[in-house]
């Protein structure tokens, strides 16, 4: 797994260069795999083994391929594995492939296996990120799936569910004029004080989805008013990112947010909707229960978007299961662990041979 | 006054390009003016006529010769002669230069008479400024000088002293985190929320000097928090301008800024001062109170930064006095009055030929 796994960190695979890595992992299967269906699309991949037993459930494992770190060469420093991208995500995948590869006459006693591997997650919006391309092209494999276990870094505990992400503008405007005559003008930053001081006070809320502590969090994450160190700005522009629990429709979300802006009355204030992604609800199965019984890792809420979103929006019960750890992702110089890895081996494969 | 005006507004003068109009003021001079006394400096000119009758007071008249607005052809409609740098503030000098051409021979009866053009006024820092490089290279003339008219536009009034101009960096420190679990950090755009507030709430504070009013502002100008539209801004950053009545001297208002700021206790928040350019202290004197009172237009407070605080800090007594629309300066489209220069004419020749 670990052999995999650094050959996988030697080819670089920055978001929309995937290639190498895709073809060096459609070989893998091709060479590993007793019969593989493999489709590719887009520089993604649906790899697909037992289709045929159709009585079995459909387990699929998924994971994008591109990495954020400027690549490196590999190496490894006691438990340490350092690699572009190793946590997130190349780990669960090396995993998903090994484990696979090792054991698939077992696993195909017990379940349709498929492993979806796509481009472009990586700072993409949702629309150009592969994942959401395989659905439009193969809409009925994802509506097959009875169980998909995304592999981003989770520190091997199962996150389930996801927060959906809603961006808003918020402008103040004023009247600009020369600083040394501020009476002339309108502060635009001072008029919006009201706004931002009930934003300051905001706490998060929580909501408890089967089982977990999910929390909404409003917050302004960036502002700024026109520039100009002479002038009274006219101007205040803010982002505001509402990261909500999966108990909220987008619509119930956008609701929300412009009803706590405009309630506030700030003379001068206006909000616009940028972009939403929904939450990822959690669609629970028996299957679903089963496989959070098999794993014995803690079962907590993934307070953060991922693409478990996309899937729970096809009616795919899932959750995040993965080696990585969560505060390498996006390190320079990112490294996983090899205990967690070999630990995350050993209950994927009791999972996938147990369910 | 007309025709030279506009011959001056034909020709392009932008900041660091003042070399066609600097050598076109020269020509004027050499040809209209009795035996002048022309040094040439880094494109500025000092003109001097009748240094020999060391018995009369000494007049200069100054004026920068950089303009901001994009060069386009000058053309009059009704009352408004429209060109780039008009109203700031070649109106003005066209006047310095009509007056004393034609009426030389009465004016050198009451007063030496120096006129002074310099480049590089218009968004520069004051160690940019041309007027700044005279001073630096002829202090003795600068000493020498008993009253300055400064033409920067009053719009026909007269305009003394002028306020300092303080800027200072105000930050604030938080710590960055990922925008979905606030919690794990500090929010350095909320934590300035007291200093912010208590900026807001500042009003300007009048000083009466030389019988006009003066006002200290201190206002926030720019601000921005780190960008990331996913990331709880770890860092926040504003500049603090304060425009101060010509009553405290650089330091008092430095002092003032600190003490203000440091004085909140704002958890996180550090101040340093940028720069700072001395407001213009007026200096009394008996030709000074003479030139205002045969003047016919009223004295105002300058509630702005202008170089007369340069000549001020040499101990000349000066005043701004210009043509020009204060609220024409920098505008695209820029005009002036025929008839406020006009009128600018007729006193600045009686205050010459009379004094």
């Amino acid at each position: 797994m670990i052999k995999l796994l650094t050959e996988m960190l030697s080819i670089p695979s920055p978001t929309f260069h995937e290639q190498e890595l895709t073809a060096f992992i459609k070989k893998f299967a091709e060479d590993n795999f007793p019969q593989p269906e493999i489709r590719e699309f887009k520089d993604c991949l649906i790899i697909e083994l037992g289709k045929e037993n159709t009585h079995l459930p459909h387990i699929t494992m998924v994971g994008h391929s591109d990495v954020v770190p400027q690549w490196f060469k590999p190496y490894i420093e006691d438990d340490k594995l350092y690699g572009a991208g190793g946590s997130d995500m190349l780990a669960a995948e090396a995993a998903f492939f090994r484990i696979t590869a090792d054991n698939h006459e077992d696993i195909l006693k017990r379940a349709r296996i498929s492993i979806v591997i796509y481009s472009r997650e990586e700072g993409t919006k949702m629309e150009d990120n592969g994942l959401y391309d395989l659905i439009g092209e193969y809409p009925d494999f994802f509506k097959s799936i009875d169980l998909a276990i995304v592999g981003e870094p989770t520190d091997n505990t199962i996150q389930i569910g996801c927060c959906g992400s809603l961006h808003a503008r918020v402008v103040s405007t004023g009247m600009a004029c020369h600083s040394a005559r501020p009476w002339n003008g309108e502060n635009a930053f001072y008029k919006a004080l009201p706004f931002i001081s009930a934003m300051a006070e905001i706490e998060p809320v929580k909501h408890e989805v089967f089982g977990c502590d999910f929390f909404d969090v409003l917050s302004i994450t960036e502002e700024s008013c026109t520039p100009g160190r002479t002038s009274i700005p006219g101007r205040w522009e803010a982002n505001v990112n509402f990261r909500y629990a999966p108990v909220r429709t987008p619509q119930e979300a956008e609701d929300y947010v412009l009803n706590f802006v405009n309630d506030l009355k700030v003379d001068g204030l206006e909000i616009n909707i940028k972009d939403n992604s929904p939450s990822g609800t959690v669609h629970e199965s028996p299957l679903f229960a089963r496989a959070c019984d098999i794993l014995a890792f803690p079962v907590q809420a993934k307070q953060a978007w991922t693409d478990v979103a996309q899937l729970s929006a096809m009616g795919v019960p899932c959750f995040n299961f993965g080696p990585g750890l969560t505060a390498q992702a996006h390190k320079d110089n990112e490294y996983c662990s090899i205990s967690l890895i070999e630990d995350y081996g050993k209950q994927l494969k009791l999972l996938l041979t147990t369910i």
